[in-house]
Order: structure tokens, then sequence, then C-alpha cells
């Protein structure tokens, strides 16, 4: 089912390539929620109610280093204004009564085409300078799940990872066969060209240049270095819950900056970026994928509720200020548990992220 | 470190395409340890002290609808010479003083030049008539692992996927991209008909032919159907314990016969096929893939030792028996903690399987 959202969807436009219609609501969605204003260091809100709310949802777009001191209001409110009418995208379809599947799916699809976060549109660039996208899904009343790596010419990975777990018998598709799969399944496929940014392409460049320059900075055998080389770990996720108590989870990427080889991080790894079960949480990751695959993050924070009887906060706040901490993996997550819980846990400097129930709303960037 | 195995490997040929000293050596593994009557049904051998054993191994070839009915004694006495002559080259790293890394790569390797098994040499044919590999491997002692998914020129995915943990600053390399870092770092290549085995094409052609007569049998959108439609779920993997307590994983695969998209199952996905942490145990996964990603199988027989304090038998046979039979899901696994304890389990009519420590060698097919 599609739901009022669609129309919407249409509609709110990205901060970057709005229309007239879109600088009007997205004006009228700034002033209503006064997002810029909505900041707080919290990373595990507080429930208004005991009760389960008729619905939860929460959103990244990526961790990092986001500083402060480096960002402008015009960036800074650009970022909130996209954070806060993309929990406009869910929080529509969960309020209308519609699943947290599709609340993750609709969410992430707006996300991947706002050029501000790097997935779909304005994903980042390979070594060879191309864009290659990879995406999960799943639901968490069944556990089915679908996911795709190394795509370059689908709009938005995150549809043909649910068209993977809907329409076919498997779980993970990959490279080219996932785009023949997305042809046969009728996902709309699109000139790579829709994927440029001129920012990204700018960074590509000058790692490229400072390989030229510092050999030695090319890392192990040409890899890019451990560290995310334009200081952040780009990715997109939602996580939802909605009135029927079914929790899904979401999450899309560009990858990493001057990636090769046809590398996968954890954003299509079920298990590592992406997990979801009704008994316990559903959960989205971002920031150094091979620390999150290593460590089986989202399951990880499944596990610590399911197995150990942790508090999602609890769970959160272990995996990620402790144990990647530990081991050196930086980056962060949001969660929702199945009473409504919601944990945005993150230790780098800052995680676009936001999140939305009944009488609640934040966006939120720095710690 | 490559120890003295090496030599051993070049000379212990599997059952088909043997030369006259293979069949020398052959002749006297078999005699010497008589390995067609160890089959038992213990899904999980007790060791002979309580003392951690000064190395403990296990491998699997693939679980499945292994029925006794349908197998000649020629074809029985073939697997389980190949299965005692695999034990003998994680055996040889192992006594060494090699390390369970080394034992893991070095038996899935003889396991994938073995035509027998499905991974490398023999593996299963793709919808297009091509073979596809995936394999992975994870290091106990680090957690650092490596993962490759489609590859179709390496001679042995599992070298590659450890080649990706110990030479790049990645986990997971796919496709062309994957096979790209394998020309780099001196990953030998191969024609692909260095793949090619008859039976497997042939089941290929009768499914071809099959989904010809009845399109009604392509399952969802042409996809091949849930159940894996040459009778069984053709993997190898190997679990090592060295004597520095260190433990190590590895998987390998074709995958499954008539797959599409480039398809992967858990084989190459961290979390569900292959995972060790020396804090626990190692353990490698097959079956029906999707549900191995789906429930993470393998940081899930992890996180019940971790957080739940299960035993490794108790964790095997609650996820393989309990939890997979309850959701459909065909397959097995073979484990090792870090006690040296060993787990075999699998709810399909069988799984080609063995385990050595010192002292104990069985390699068993059926229930």
């Amino acid at each position: 089912m599609t739901f009022a959202s669609r129309p919407i969807q249409g509609k709110i436009q990205c901060f970057f390539g709005m229309k007239k219609i879109s600088v009007l609501l997205i004006a009228f969605i700034a002033v209503l929620f006064s997002c810029e204003n909505n900041m707080q260091t919290t990373a595990t809100p507080q429930k208004l109610s005991p009760e389960r709310p008729a619905y939860a949802l929460a959103i990244h777009g990526g961790a990092g280093t986001i500083l402060r001191e480096e960002m402008t209001p015009e960036k800074e409110k650009a970022y909130n204004t996209a954070l806060d009418s993309a929990l406009t995208i869910g929080e529509t379809v969960l309020k209308n009564g519609g699943t947290a599947l599709d609340a993750v799916e609709q969410t992430v699809t707006w996300l991947e085409n706002c050029p501000l976060f790097n997935a779909g549109r304005g994903a980042v660039f390979t070594h060879e300078g191309k864009n290659e996208l990879d995406a999960s899904i799943m639901d968490g009343a069944t556990q089915k799940a679908g996911a795709v790596g190394s795509v370059m010419n689908v709009k938005n990975p995150i549809r043909l990872a649910r068209a993977v777990m809907d329409k076919s018998a498997h779980v993970f598709l990959t490279g080219r066969g996932a785009e023949q799969f997305a042809a046969e399944n009728g996902i709309e496929q699109i000139d790579p060209k829709w994927f440029f940014t001129q920012e990204r392409w700018n960074v590509l460049q000058q790692m490229l240049q400072e390989e030229k320059e510092k050999p030695g900075k090319q890392g192990l055998l040409n890899a890019p270095a451990g560290k995310n080389p334009d200081g952040k770990f780009g990715t997109v996720g939602c996580v939802a819950l909605d009135k029927n108590g079914n929790l899904a989870a979401g999450t899309s990427t560009g990858g990493m900056t001057n990636k090769r080889w046809n590398r996968l991080g954890d954003s299509p790894v079920i298990g590592a970026g992406t997990y979801a079960s009704n008994d316990a949480c559903a959960v989205s990751c971002t920031g150094h994928g091979e620390f999150f695959i290593r460590y089986a993050v989202a399951h990880d924070i499944w596990a610590l509720m399911a197995y150990k009887g942790l508090t999602l906060e609890a769970a959160g706040d272990w995996v990620v200020n402790k144990k990647l901490v530990e081991k050196g993996g930086e980056g962060g997550l949001i969660a929702v548990d199945k009473d409504g819980n919601i944990a945005l846990p993150f230790n780098s400097a800052g995680m676009y992220r936001g999140y939305a129930r009944p009488g609640e709303r934040k966006v939120m960037i720095y710690k």
C-alpha cells in the first residue's frame, strides 16, 4: 500500500534543486517545527508516556566528523530542514495507518533523492569516478529482507532492495545482476549522471591529487585510508514502529569516496548495517562499514536485547560507545524498539539524525 | 606462514582427477583412519579430556537431501575419502604449530579444488551457465575478516578472501572489482573452464528444461524455487582452534544451481555464513542461504554463547534444530569453541562433515 505520502513526496523537494512549491512547503515546515531550534544533546529521547506510542520513527543522514565550527549557518539550516522533511514523509505514512516498512522505504527514498546525503543523488564517487550504490531493508514482522550492492543506474536502491524482498526468493543481489532484476521488475533506472554532485566530485579529485602527491597516503595497496577521507560516513537510514507493533529498518549509501574493487560496506549487509525483528528492535547503522560488518552491529543490538535483556538504550550505548570505541570503529546508529523507545547513539563528532513520535519531533546534528 | 602442509596439499588430490601418487596416499589414509567406518550419529563429539586440546578442527562439504538410498558405495567412499583428506590438510597445519587461520584457508582451498563439492572446481552453474563463486574468512583473534562475492576467474576464492582481509582496508569485495584486486595481489586467476564439471552442468540443463516445460515451476518472477533444486546446499567450510587458543572460520560456495541476478547467499556474509571470535567460537554455515542471512546465524551462535551463556552444543542445537526449523530454513553448521568443543548440527537429511582433535578423527554424511 502506498498511502497519502506519495503525493507529498513529490512536492517536498530537497533544499537543493527546489521548486517554488517546495520553497513554500519547506518554509512552512521549518516554521511549524522550528527544526533549527530543536537540537539537543540527549541520544535517547524519553517517551512522554510509558505506553507504546501510536508510532515511532527515527532517521539518520550519516555520522562522522561533523563539526559546528566547520558548518555555515546556511548549510546547517539546509541539513536540519532536509532531516525534518524526511521525518514528515515517514510520519505521514505512519499517521495514516501505513506500515513501518512503507514508512522506511519512502523516507529513505526521499533521503536518497536529496543531494545533501551520501546515498542516491549526492552519493560519493568511486576511484574510477562512478557512483556505486548499496541498500538494504528488513521487515521486523516476517524478518524477510532485501539488499542490493554496487548498483549504478537504479534511482532508488532502497526500492530495489524492497523489490528483492517482495518479489524474489532471494535476499542479496549485486552489480549488473541486481540492475537486471530492477529492469525486470519495473524499478526506475536512470542515467548515472543523476547521482552527480559537484561537491562530491571535488572531494574525489582532491583525494586523487593527494594520492599522486603523497603515494604513502594511499595506504595498503592503494586502498583508501582506514578513516573515511571526506571526513564523515555518509549513509542514510530509517527505522520505524507502526500502529500494529511492526518494526522495520532500511539503510542506503554511496559508500566511501575513492572506494575500489566493488567494495561493499555494512549498509547492504543484513545483520551489520540493517536489522529488524518484532520481538526486540529495528536498527540502521552508519559509520566505518568494515567495523560494523566485523561486529555484526545491527544484529548485536538485537542480540543484547533478546539474549541479555538489555534495554535499547543500554544495548546501543554499549555497542557504539564501548565496544566500537575500543575497537576503533567510528559511527553510530538509530534504533527503535517494540515499545517505541528510540536510541540514537554515535561515537563520532556528529550524526545527522532525527526522530518523531506523536507529540514529539526533533532533528539534531552535533553531540 | 605456510607450514609443511603446502607440499602435502599438492600431492593429496581429490578422488576425481587423481594422479598415481595420490592414489597411494589416499589408499594409505583410507586404511589408516578407516574413514568409511567412522560414521556416527552424534552431532556433538565429546572431548576425551576436559582440558583444551592442542587443536580442534571441523569441516563441512554442504548439507541437504543426502539420502543413503540414493548414494552408491563408490560415491560414498569418494566423499568420505575426500573429507578425510581435507582433515589431513588442516590437521597437518595445526600439528605443526600453524595458525587456525592457515588451517582454515588451506583446508578450504583443498575442498575448493575437489570437484565433489559445490565450491571452486565443481561449483554449480548460474542460470546463464557460469560459475559465480563466493567465500569469506574470519580471524577470531583480531576479528578481522575478508569476503568476496560473485568472482568468476579466481581459482581459490578463500585465498582471495584472505588477501582482502590481510592486504586491504576492506572486508567485502565483489564481482569484477574483487577480480581486479586478485590480479593486483597475485591471487591465482584461471580460465573459468576450470570450474566445469559435467554433473553440475547436467543439473542446470535439467532445471532449465523443467522451467521450459512447467513455467509455473519458475517460482516468483523466474526465481529459482525456494528449495535448492539440486537437492542439497553445497558449500564447504572449516573452523579451527590452534595451540595458541586462536579461532578461525572460513566458508566457500558456488551458491545455488540456476541462480540469477548475481545473487549472494550467506557464505560471503560475515555474521551469516561465517563468524569467529576468540571469546566464544568459530562458525561456518551451509544451507538455504537466505534464511541464514535473515537470522544472522553464525553471529547468532556467538551471541547465544557470549550473551546468554549457552554451551556451543546448546547454541547450535537451538538455532539449527529449533529456530531455523520453525522458520523453514534448511541446513546446518560446524562450530568449535575456545575450549575445543565441537558441534556439527544440521536439520537436513545429511551433511558432509568431519572433525579432528588429537587422538580423534571422524567423517560423517548422514544423521
